[in-house]
């Protein structure tokens, strides 16, 4: 099969994110596959189609890819932040095992992209300083139980957590239940991040002590950080917005 | 006070990574401040100052980089990677609160970047596509005690695992020490990827059953992302390295 599929990371929404790899491979694709916003977010190109469809049909948009490639197109699956943290190639290479075995030779690759909860953490400072578990909070395709299991064991366990999917219409509980789990272990004071839209014309950033944090604070596209025990703020002279950062050290200073 | 420094990400070494967002903060710099390696990857400048140093003085390398923005400096400090993961960001940060409080009314920025872990999992397929961890395996800055709690609970958990700084020759045990503690929960066949120098000319990828991994297939460039249970290998049809990927779906297929 001559097909080609690349899985491409547009990175979490400013165009500036957008590495130039990922430009080429965009701009040398036939057919443009994704969710409509994110294809909307590529330039449009004389002679190129895009295939636009609908959130939660993962799957099956990932079959369409692959088939399209099949018939001998250079395919763009396009996907929001990073295409390898709960995003598309994952889908990808499930429909590819699941799928026809002659898929196995077409050439199928991923760019990377700037997922969104690094463009978060640089925004306020390096609240990623320290070791870091990255989680989706959706038990769409897990049991809650894995994640209630999971969130325990890495808050326990003294991780700076991100959390991705923290909140949707579908799943309203979720991320107080997570809280709740978060706040047994970590103290009231510890730095939590509400990054919405970083990068996009309507972001906004809410540093808040985790005692003060709300579920209804954040919606789907909103990344939450919550600190380790040694994540810090640091007050600016001239801000009422500090700067939050987790120091490499742990323990006594080295 | 009127200085500027930002702390940029360069992404993991193809030049094709590196966001336009970065390239624009790099070429407005009056000052490059950065480990060696690292300045030598920023197209000179006419006018623009290089202060190169070496590897390990992250925190003098900060206090020297904030004081030439304190007067009136734009310092780009220059970062592998992204700058938040395990790289110059804290250290900047660190700097910053245990310094000059007068540094605190700068106009202190971070850039991201493509971190190795993304750029290593785009490689092979989608490893990361399930809940993960990132942790350095270095004891220069945390008792290995924090390491190996943290390991344990990550692998007890199911998390996918990012290591980086898996080895350096002042640290030569500390990776075969992880993989053993690995290896207690994990079984045998799980994919392990050694992702060494992603995206440079010395790039070597290697994917190995757990079993099979030895610590000295790994250098101080390298990340090993170790698999979770879940984490899955495709054969090609036409060449002998497969695709490794985590389903999204975890338990019973939703």
């Amino acid at each position: 099969m001559t097909g080609q599929l690349t899985v491409i990371g547009l990175g979490p929404g400013d165009p500036r994110w957008l590495t130039p790899a990922a430009s080429e491979a965009l701009a040398s694709a036939t057919d443009l596959v994704g969710y409509g916003p994110y294809v909307d977010r590529v330039s449009e190109q004389p002679g190129q189609c895009r295939h636009v469809s609908d959130n939660r049909v993962e799957l099956d948009r990932a079959r369409f890819a692959l088939g399209l490639a099949a018939n001998g197109a250079r395919v763009a699956v396009v996907s929001g932040g990073d295409p390898g943290v709960f995003a598309m190639a994952a889908a990808v290479f499930e429909a590819l095992e699941t799928g026809n075995p002659a898929w196995r030779s077409l050439d199928i690759r991923v760019e990377p992209g700037i997922t969104a909860m690094l463009a978060a953490a640089a925004r306020v400072g390096a609240p990623l300083g320290g070791d870091f578990c990255a989680m989706s909070l959706s038990d769409n395709l897990k049991p809650w139980e894995v994640v209630e299991k999971r969130l325990r064991a890495a808050v326990e366990a003294d991780f700076v957590v991100a959390l991705y999917n923290p909140i949707s219409s579908a799943r309203p509980w979720q991320l107080g239940a997570a809280l709740t789990i978060v706040a047994e272990t970590r103290g009231p004071d510890t730095p939590v991040i509400l990054a919405r839209a970083v990068g996009r014309p309507d972001e906004r950033i809410r540093i808040l002590p985790l005692c003060k944090v709300e579920a209804s604070l954040a919606d789907m596209s909103t990344v939450v950080i919550i600190g380790a025990s040694t994540t810090r703020r640091i007050e600016k002279s001239d801000s009422d917005t500090p700067y939050v950062y987790t120091p490499r050290f742990y323990g006594a200073r080295a």
